[in-house]
């Protein structure tokens, strides 16, 4: 997969780029990012890309000229433009899996004091990562771009990627290491008995009780198998008494 | 405010702390961010943080004893610790504004394998930026951070961020600057009237517009002012005709 980013502050994405699982998904050559300068767009003398608002108001408007020509100029047949907005469709797990099946996205961060209307009719699609203000689009880019990332083939261990939070539909099991005794707090027993068919009814209960009891909302949404179901009835009753 | 940072991943924040509105409030002295590398609390020859699940299974888990040594180290009478992972409250722009209130935030990133459950108990509060997995907490951190330090006192114009999305519980309306006219897209009339309160209306009402084709379910949460009714009924009978 590529990804191209085009952004007022391409020095923000240097240390997204050079560390952790990022950096070596690239040197695997799992996935190639390029980092784009809006800025170099401008036709203006001193490449200034914004302009004020028409009608008045605080603040500076980017133009949909110059983000015009710098989608055009970098985007290819088999990109999906995406334009990162508070007013996207929230992001989710689902949908990360969903941009994996591009060969090619061309992520367009907005402007922290907002940007001409008229870009949006140039993106595919828009995208929020919650229901909070930043200062940019470069945070949220780097979230798309990492969360996409690690899903695709060879990144990461598989079976890490499908224990996940939300993989599933449920939150993921408590997760214990040495030492197994820590100023009173202990390791379940379980975990140490060696007995794995336990050992997974009981990581499976646990990460049904912490949906249920933390993102019931998650719980609604999803459909239980029949241990899923006989396991959350157990949880019900022992948080209930 | 003060920000501390603990992670494994300290370059990752370079780019954060070195560009754009964070660089400047840190200049402004606004806020202090200071980026603290939980290996250095290891005991281990290698620096090694992490070691096998309990139980068996994939993955590599953060060890509980070296973050408390790590969070105790750094936290003071004054700091709220909270723990990034995507099992917290889902943040908000409300919770946003809630962090301003704090002397010091002590934010500790999780790692992409999972951390030990007790790990949870030394913290006051977790935090989960949204319903999608990614390789760490290192982003989640940035995006606390962002999103508090521009609403701090001096971090950036007023106005700016009483106008954003959420802020008053509406989607932002639609921002235009030059040019007026571009590829057969024009600037709304309205906006080059002059007419200051006709442009008001017209910025409340497509605020108004775009939360109720969007977001609908923010329009429910919010309590409409008289003004905001009548608009609401305007924008529903030109959307269902």
């Amino acid at each position: 997969m590529k990804i191209k980013i085009l952004t007022l502050f391409p020095e923000m994405f240097k240390g997204f780029i050079s560390e952790s699982i990022i950096k070596r998904a690239i040197e695997k050559e799992v996935c190639e990012i390029e980092i784009i300068d809006i800025r170099k767009y401008s036709p203006e003398k001193h490449h200034h890309v914004d302009d004020t608002p028409c009608g008045g108001g605080a603040g500076m408007v980017l133009r949909c000229d110059i983000v015009d020509m710098a989608i055009s100029d970098n985007k290819t047949d088999k990109s999906q433009v995406i334009l990162m907005t508070p007013q996207g469709i929230p992001y989710s797990d689902k949908l990360a899996r969903d941009l994996t099946k591009y060969d090619e996205l061309v992520l367009v961060c907005g402007h922290y004091e907002g940007f001409d209307e008229r870009i949006r009719s140039m993106a595919n699609m828009e995208i929020s990562i919650g229901d909070y203000v930043l200062t940019g689009g470069e945070l949220p880019a780097m979230i798309v771009s990492d969360s996409v990332i690690r899903l695709l083939d060879n990144a990461i261990r598989k079976e890490s990627s499908e224990d996940d939070s939300f993989s599933n539909g449920l939150l993921e099991y408590p997760q214990y290491t040495r030492p197994v005794s820590y100023k009173g707090m202990d390791v379940p027993e379980v975990l140490l008995s060696g007995n794995h068919k336990e050992i997974n009814r009981f990581r499976l209960k646990e990460s049904i009780r912490r949906t249920y009891l933390k993102r019931p909302d998650l719980l609604e949404k999803k459909e239980l198998s029949k241990e899923e179901k006989v396991l959350l009835e157990e949880v019900i009753k022992e948080e209930n008494v």
